[in-house]
Formats: structure tokens, C-alpha cells, sequence
């Protein structure tokens, strides 16, 4: 099967890289606006050829879109009037602006919005690595609005990743991914935030790191491109579990300030909580 | 040499393999306030003997105290107290106490305050394991404070757990942990707090956690009697930190709100400069 991956970054790359890998593509046709992005995934191998997407649609039996989120709304509806009878899917980690932008389109069935729950902080081609999925969740949305051939090929194809799907619809996506990735990533850049502005020694911050701090700064280091268009798409949601993040550390504060160390040491041993579900 | 470590847990328990692994100490003297975890450590074989406080100094060449920092004030000096010429140092996270409570201590030569920059999540005997410390980085504070040879010892000491050492006064280190260490800790059990608090289905948790999410809230599972008493002891500078991150987190809010993208990419970007520093 030739598969066209639009956008071959972290994401587009290591899809690329698994299914050339395992068989379920025969050819991977990259679509690149970056030219030197382009250059670097036909340098690392991750794609056979690059081509203007038209071509590449006409050549192809499987589209993978894999852009940042906010070009979605735009670039979905055009793939899908380019398609004869293919089977289009999107990779990004909003939902409700996508099924926005394709519900009315005659080619609604070739359509399966996707959210491999996986990444690193870097990005680009050069960050695309094998096995970046083998043992994650990928979400699917919204699998009654498309064709059962579009899910069955969009499932066998995440089975080549080694993927577990699961299905959820697009506002339950939104909200669940905003109360668990998104805020995650908003804590990490605020903490790297915090120690640049408070620590002006950068060897006592270099020095200092321990494992735990590197552990929960990592996040700090992903790139705006990706992550502004997230917090765009999905703001409300993020805006109310951000709403409850400030609230829990003005509370720790108050704790602090009033020395109620009893109360600080019940939110602590809360907290600990999570241990119950990630262990 | 023969070591008492007063405190079998993670940290404590952690120095006795690496001591005894490197050939330091040819016997480990533990003393343990629990029962428990006593039984636990001999089980394990962390230490060699468990002992009551003063044959286990009478019986050894140095006492690395390795218990909640809250303890520190009063058991200090009071190990001190007990000493003929032994050297005595602590493993804890704030300094500014330790310090105030041996200034005056006739054996205050004998003393050094440490801090090896290591830790896991977890926390007891059984979190104990080998090569914690290695290629990590050990702070010794107020080292003008203690005779040469108890410097010297300490030194060899860490060099055999495979640490850098480097130096600090009590004051910069409790200020540069808590910018560094101690903020961590408190973002990443207020991250608990919220996905916990907004997120009541949590197979949705298991299934949507990444492990960009996992690395970010992993401090969240650490022990509330380690950091509770690290909170208090470091409280102002804690505060101060906090402030700044709750600052932080309040003008991201605004920038949703207000819709205010550009300045938010432009505080992602600044956020990125981690990266300069950590690779």
C-alpha cells in the first residue's frame, strides 16, 4: 500500500518509520511546506519521495495528516476533495475543530480523526524514531460518521504500530486530553518559566538538577508550533483545568503562609492518590 | 571502616549498598525509630546490625544521619553529644536549620551538612537501590565549618558513591533547592491534585496518560513525611518561588482569555531556553 504522510515531523516521521517498517506500507510519499524539512526526511530515509500534494493524493491509497492543529481546519476539506475513494486520517491532539471542519463534506466516511496518545519534547523529522507508539493508546472519534472500511484500515493500520485504540467521541476527547496532556505541558513550561526567572545561576540550575526536576521540566522543552495550536483549539477546556490548577496551588500557599502544615500534609498524601492509577 | 546510618530508607538505605558495594564500609550499623522498616532492612541486608543510638556510635567510625529534616534540630545535637571523634554528616534537603542548630556544638568540626542531589518517588527499606548516586551531584555546605579530615573523609566517601562534589553555604543552598528542587515537587503534586480533582473517570487517566504526562506528575507518588518537614524548614523560600510560579501560571490564564496567542508563543519560546541549559 503507498501511504502519503502530510507534515514529517516527530509525529508524520515515526508513522512513517513504523509502517515502511512493518510491512503495511510499501511506499511512504512525504508532503513537506518546509523545503529543508523535505530534505532532511529524503536524507533520513523517512519517505520514498516528495511530491506536491496533489500527486501525492492521486498516487496514493492512504492519507496521514500530520500538521499542527490549527492548519487542520483548512487542509482536511481540501484533501478530502481531492480524494477518489482513499482513506483520509488526521494525527493531532484537538478533536471538536476537526469535526467541525468535515462533518458536511460528501467525503465524511473516507474520514477518521486519530489521536496517538505518544511524543517526545523534540521535533521535526530528525526527532522521528521508531517504536514511538508500540504500547500506547490511540484515540479514535467519532467512528460512527465514517465508512466501517475506513475504521477497519485505520484500525489494522495502528495494529501495525502496535497500538491499543480506543474510541471516544470529539467533545469527550477534548475534555479528557485537556484535564490530562494539556495541562501537563502547561505546568511543565510554567515550571521551566519559574526557574529561569527566579535562578539566575544557570550552573546552580545545571548543577542542582536532579533526576526529578529534569523529569518534570522535560515537557518545557516541546516546541510552541505544536503546542500554541493546541491551547488555541482547545481553550475553554484548558482554561477550566487551568483555572482549578491555580486554585490548588493558591490553596498550598494560603497553607504555606498560614504555616497549616496539617492540611498541607493531607493535600500531599492526596495527591499520592495518582500512585492508585499510574503505578 | 565500620558506618552507623540512622535512617534505613530510601536514602539512607541507598548509601549503606553503595558504602558496602564500594568497599568504604566493611560494616553498616543501622538505627531505625521503626520497627518495620529495622526488620525490613536486615531482611534486605542493608545494614549488618541493627543497634540502639549509642552502642551503634560507640561502636562506629562515622554517623551519617539520614532521617526527615524536621528530625535534624533536635537529634543533631544530640548525636554530637555522643561522639568521641567520629565525623557526623546529614543527607537532608534544607540546610539553614541544620546549620542554626549545631553552630554552637563544641563537636561542630567533627559535623558536615550534604546533600546528594539523588531521590526517587519512592520511599522506605525497599526502596533502597544500588547506584542512586552515581554520576550525581552532592552538595557539602559550610565547609569552612569543619576540621580538615572530616572534609576529607566526606569527600573520599561521596567519591566512592561516584558523586561530583560541589560547594555551597546554607543559605545559597536552601535558596537554589527551593528554585530548583522543592518547586518541582510542589507543581508536580498540585498536577495530581488537578487531574485527580477535574477528571473523575479514571480509566480515563490510565488510558490518556502518555508519558509525557507520567514524567510530569511522577513527584507526585513522593512521601509526604519527607517533604512536609522540607516545606516548613524551607518555607520562605519556597513561597518566594511559588509566588513567581503561580504568577507565571495567572499570565498564561490572562493570554487564554484574552485570546492573546502571540504573547503566549513568546512565553513558550522563553520557556524553551531549558533546553540551553539541561539537555
Amino acid at each position: 500500500m503507498t501511504v502519503t504522510i502530510i507534515g514529517i515531523g516527530l509525529i508524520g516521521g515515526s508513522i512513517a518509520i513504523g509502517l515502511y517498517e512493518s510491512g503495511f506500507a510499501t511506499e511512504i510519499i512525504g508532503v513537506e511546506a518546509s523545503e529543508k524539512h523535505a530534505q532532511k526526511a529524503l536524507d533520513l530515509g523517512l519517505v520514498n519521495r516528495i511530491l506536491p500534494l496533489d500527486e501525492a493524493i492521486a498516487a496514493s491509497d492512504m492519507v496521514i495528516v500530520a500538521t499542527p492543529v490549527n492548519s487542520l481546519t483548512t487542509l482536511l476539506p481540501i484533501v478530502l476533495d481531492k480524494i477518489r475513494n482513499q482513506v483520509v486520517l488526521e494525527v493531532g491532539s484537538t478533536k471538536m475543530n476537526v469535526a467541525e471542519a468535515v462533518k458536511s463534506h460528501p467525503k465524511r466516511q473516507n474520514f477518521i480523526a486519530t489521536h496517538p496518545m505518544a511524543g517526545t519534547e523534540f521535533s521535526g523529522p530528525e526527532a522521528a524514531i521508531p517504536k514511538l507508539f508500540e504500547g500506547k493508546v490511540c484515540v479514535l472519534c467519532d467512528v460512527e460518521q465514517c465508512s466501517h472500511g475506513t475504521k477497519e484500515l485505520v484500525e489494522k493500520m495502528y495494529k501495525n504500530l502496535k497500538m491499543r485504540v480506543i474510541y471516544m467521541d470529539s467533545e469527550n476527547h477534548d475534555v479528557h486530553t485537556a484535564y490530562i496532556s494539556h495541562i501537563s505541558h502547561i505546568t511543565s513550561f510554567a515550571l521551566a518559566l519559574t526557574v529561569l526567572e527566579k535562578e539566575k545561576d544557570e550552573d546552580a540550575i545545571f548543577d542542582l538538577a536532579s533526576t526529578g526536576f529534569q523529569s518534570t521540566v522535560r515537557l518545557a522543552k516541546s516546541n510552541p508550533d505544536t503546542w500554541i495550536p493546541i491551547f488555541e483549539q482547545n481553550r475553554d477546556n484548558v482554561l477550566d483545568v487551568l483555572d482549578e490548577h491555580i486554585h490548588i496551588l493558591s490553596t498550598m500557599r494560603s497553607h504555606l503562609i498560614k504555616r497549616r502544615f496539617t492540611e498541607f500534609y493531607e493535600m500531599i498524601e492526596k495527591a499520592n492518590d495518582i500512585r492508585r492509577i499510574l503505578k
